[in-house]
């Protein structure tokens, strides 16, 4: 199969390129990933979400789900999940009459429970996050934030979230450098800076690992969720509805008595794009 | 007109949403350039072009020209010319058989006759550089680049050209703040660092006035031939064909004995792209 017609969304400005392969015969290799997602030369997003039916994928086939969304990220490394993409995955899905308002989509982050709203949110099943054990402290530099203590969890990627005091310290804070944290996850992490809005509101910003500051990130917004309730006394969750407001946009979060996570979010198509095949030909070598 | 169809194109990487309004018809609103420049929430771009006949725009009404390039910034404002933008739009114009090899093409900055050759570049003449009194001196901080002597002109917007002694230092160039010009030119500037890389050669970088570091400029890959030719001697050109490398992609230029510039690089249609009605409509309120 060659690639002609593709679409782009995104979700709370997390931007997505997505490929309908539903029969799972596209060599998508990191190269014409890479290709699409360049944000002069090519298409721009932060990453390919390739549409498969489950049957039709190796590492979905049997599982209870119709659709395997096969996520890469910008730079055409693999990625196991994003909060954001799955519904803009949803989004495509729905629009093109292939789920109806709820649906299972397999992910390479396990099998995912999407629902579309009559208000034209979307939620999805997360999981359970995991806090993790030790003493975390994170500082940026060129700001007030010093050695300051954190939250560390695993969803299941890896988060450290930071409370500080007001907005305009928040407004303020120069992440254009990875903040310090102390000590380091073994893996890296995504760092999540949050401020009260009010007793179920946050604002947020995140600096995801490898990425640099970004406007939004799904995970990041449910681990921001968790550290707050957390310093609230909650072990976890008690079922009542967060607001996070990122830089990109608003989505919702709950934390269920029985310790699952469910984000909702827009999810926008902003449009339906029929590549040059001489681009295309040029990209891919 | 409602806008349903647009097309997407680079020139080395300066990228731009081509909008075909031939009757001239369409009310392009700043909000919807910048709705449709918006790198996460719409297409992405560095600007918009929108393709009137030029019967049908005032701007051009009258004019030895075929067709009027209303070039818009991604910030919504109204720019004059842009060295990049006209070769995408020759391209789409050639794509769309509207012209053929040759063409004149109205513009806010004069009428620029443009040619598409065989080798797939597209060449456009670019009017005469005029050189500004007054010593200029240039420091990047963060750098080497202390009160280095500069070139000062206008092609007609105005640039400052600084050349350096080594490739590494200007790979080593932190061009995130604007570099201090002592004095400034009045209107601001762009200010290309440039190294030889032969005799006809340059490897150049650009930090553009109002929007940062950009993968290249067209009037400053102009402005940097001028400079080195008057290093070397020249008042005027003298026909020679310069090749110049910006991080985004080679240009050549020629500067003629008749104090002419002309600008000769690829142009780029990377997609046509239909936008969503839903998106469209959220997206100019």
């Amino acid at each position: 199969m060659t690639v002609v017609r593709v679409a782009k969304g995104h979700g709370t400005q997390n931007d997505f390129v997505v490929i309908s392969d539903l029969v799972g015969d596209l060599d998508l290799t990191p190269e014409l990933v890479r290709a699409l997602c360049d944000r002069h030369a090519g298409i721009g997003a932060d990453g390919v979400l390739r549409v498969v039916r489950a049957e039709n994928h190796p590492e979905a086939a049997g599982q209870p789900a119709s659709f395997f969304m096969d996520y890469r990220n910008a730079d055409g490394s693999i990625a196991e999940m994003c909060g954001n993409g799955v519904r803009v995955f949803a989004r495509w899905l729905a629009r093109e009459g292939l789920i109806g308002d709820r649906a299972s989509i397999a992910t390479r982050g396990g099998v995912k429970a999407v629902q579309l709203h009559s208000d034209g949110n979307i939620s999805v099943g997360m999981g359970a996050p995991v806090f993790l054990d030790g003493a975390v402290r994170v500082t940026v530099e060129r700001s007030s934030v010093r050695a300051l203590p954190a939250v560390a969890l695993t969803l299941p990627n890896p988060h450290v979230v930071v409370e500080l005091a007001s907005r305009s310290t928040l407004a303020d804070l120069d992440l254009s450098e990875p903040p310090v944290v102390d000590p380091p996850l073994p893996a890296g992490q995504n760092v999540e800076f949050i401020v009260r809005t009010d007793p179920r509101g946050l604002a947020m910003r995140v600096h995801e690992r490898g990425v640099g500051e970004t406007r939004s990130c799904g995970t990041g917004i449910c681990a921001a969720v968790v550290a707050a309730a957390a310093a609230d006394g909650l072990s976890t969750g008690d079922g009542s509805r967060w607001a996070v407001q990122a830089p990109g946009g608003r989505c919702w979060v709950t934390w269920s008595a029985d310790n699952e996570i469910e984000l909702c979010g827009p999810a926008v198509l902003v449009a339906d794009i029929d590549l040059s095949t001489q681009w295309l030909a040029a990209a891919v070598g």
